[in-house]
């Protein structure tokens, strides 16, 4: 433990010293039952508690109302990019069982690579026709970059989609919604059909748990890949509302496609999240994390943490983005100047600091302040980045 | 560890203690990175140099030739039931554009209740005719049971199959195929055309790892969720033959059903099975798993310490089934006489042993002898059947 190094990465990322403790003794001996957790029936009373507990401890933190349902699964958010195009067009042909294909929107809102990819997977699937809600690029600074979250006169919905997608933290951009309904980029909840079910799906996976969902109640879908603030890659949560939680075998017969068993939302639910065998040591993880969470003040306190954290970086940051559009997760910033990024990073793991490139795609710096890196270790980074500018004559840290 | 039981459970199943231990230390810190494993870039020098450990010793002991990848994936067994569907039906329409759906054959050769499992997602996913090549009910004793392997004379193929599907082992009904094609109870590969890339399916969730897989270049696709002999739950192999690894978006374009883009095996091969983040702590466990099974003499050492540990089970009890059809990783009995059966779990649970009860659709004892299992363990079940089979006198240990 002594040797463990601050762990700035995107994902798989840090979690915290004592869960991974905990774990270490479930994974020899869970709750003395004699077997490792990785060794019980998934369907024994330790472990149906287990998923109980985890399940409770979400609700609570994130105040999920009795209309939604929370579902453990696998296969990550790229899963769920499949998932919530296949279960929603279900919805919406039971819902419209006499419209044509073309005449079944999928409204996505584009603010980053990831729900680039999410456009990606609709348009493989068909079955209906994605719709670019907005394009962030379109308002970007030199018209294809994803550094900015587009105003509210940007968008542009369908009458009655399938679903409105939007992924609420960009990782690899670094660009987030204000949760802040007054902020000019919040997702505008506002321009949406107020006395519908809203079809409205979205991406939290980098931002699940670290501070409230504003308007959750709203949405039919919030999906989350465990491994950025509550535990290890291989697990995925759904809170997913109960009139998206369709009969997928009633509408293919009307002619949606067909869904994978283990993608049906309606399977998992019915079944509790035990349909299989589910991803025990991850779902493990998470309850020991929500557990220290809710021991630690929850919620509230996290949401505190991580606005400080951000505030402090991007303080340091010579020249930050736009305030509002700026990721409390991800900060992506540039250090400027021949050869400067190379020594920023070398400089940076003397220190200790590690995981701080950016994505491969983009390049440049990327910090990670999830959940598990605490005020502390954000502080010691931000003393190293003064200490840089003030040495480095020709570099400036820029977002 | 001291408090340790012997779980003989079918899945999640017992992992050697000594792997559990190493677990530990990598959780805290992964070779000397100062992250644990879960924390580390999946896409880091370490992690990549971790799969490919795991993947060489898969194939150096299985002997899986180059014509076959071995592709990570998520969602079990289950998820599998639904890509080798998607997939193989890939394959068959870019083979024959021509067909109708009711042109393409799936064969299920159903032997239990994975293989009836299999069947029921084959003919929900549509796209194609399931046949029944063989059912084993037909063959039972009651005509209802899954209590056998068919002979060879009671298959039926369909000329050419999108696939050709068979459960090596059958978990809950602990009946397993014969390794020996001179047994009449072995899969029938002589009754299939020789001359061509055979469309054989095989799922070995239960026995992968455990004895070598015959004919295993023959097969197109076999699959196994870790979580019986090598791993925790949440990682699924799949050893797929070149020609089976399609396009399916060229496909779907010819009429065939949209493939998830985590289920195509195009992706994951395409992408060295990183295409999202991976299980890492499953995949962590499974690769020390396996480099202790090559420490220890590989597979073949197994191989003779599984028959023996079979062997020694099944001659303690009084009736045993047809010899050749009896599964060597789940042993399936029944205690006879009025409240045997819970004196019996009651007395070996005395006696630390535990996790024997038959699943929950058939009832009875299951004792499931994964590769976990030390021979040690097994003599110290057999020495207890036989002091209950000498003391309780009206009961019968019966398979």
């Amino acid at each position: 433990m002594d040797t463990r190094c601050i762990n700035f990465g995107a994902g798989p990322s840090a979690l915290p010293p004592s869960v991974l403790e905990e774990t270490c003794k479930g994974l020899l001996n869970f709750e003395g039952t004699g077997m490792g957790i990785a060794e019980i029936s998934h369907r024994s009373k330790e472990f149906a508690a287990l998923l109980a507990k985890l399940e409770a401890n979400i609700r609570t933190q994130l105040q999920v109302p009795p209309t939604h349902a929370i579902l453990f699964m696998q296969g990550g958010g790229t899963g769920q990019l499949s998932s919530i195009v296949l279960n929603m067009l279900a919805r919406h042909r039971l819902l419209h069982p006499d419209l044509g294909d073309h005449e079944r929107a999928m409204d996505y809102v584009v603010t980053g690579a990831w729900s680039k990819k999410a456009v990606a997977e609709a348009q493989r699937l068909g079955g209906g026709v994605v719709h670019i809600a907005v394009d962030a690029r379109l308002y970007s600074k030199d018209s294809k970059s994803f550094d900015n979250i587009p105003t509210h006169d940007s968008y542009n919905f369908s009458p009655d989609p399938a679903l409105i997608f939007y992924c609420e933290n960009e990782t690899i951009d670094g660009v987030q919604f204000s949760y802040d309904d007054a902020s000019p980029v919040s997702f505008p909840f506002h321009l949406l059909k107020k006395d519908a079910l809203l079809p409205l799906v979205a991406d939290y996976s980098s931002s699940f748990m670290s501070r409230p969902i504003p308007h959750l109640a709203d949405h039919a879908i919030i999906f989350a890949g465990a491994q950025k603030n509550i535990g290890p890659a291989g697990l995925t949560i759904a809170i997913v509302r109960q009139d998206c939680i369709v009969d997928v075998d009633a509408a293919a017969k009307l002619g949606a496609a067909s869904v994978p068993i283990t993608m049906a939302y309606k399977t998992i639910f019915d079944e509790a999240s035990l349909h299989n065998t589910p991803p025990v040591i991850p779902l493990y993880v998470a309850s020991l994390v929500l557990q220290r969470m809710a021991d630690q003040g929850g919620l509230k306190h996290y949401e505190e943490v991580n606005k400080r954290k951000a505030e402090k970086l991007y303080a340091a940051i010579e020249r930050p983005r736009a305030p509002e559009a700026r990721s409390w997760m991800n900060v992506v910033f540039d250090v400027l100047g021949e050869g400067a990024e190379a020594r920023f990073i070398e400089g940076a793991a003397a220190q200790n600091l590690k995981t701080i490139k950016g994505h491969r795609s983009v390049g440049g710096i990327r910090i990670s302040l999830y959940n598990a890196v605490t005020e502390e270790e954000t502080d010691q980074l931000v003393a190293y980045m003064e200490e840089f500018i003030a040495s480095a004559e020709p570099a400036a840290i820029k977002v």
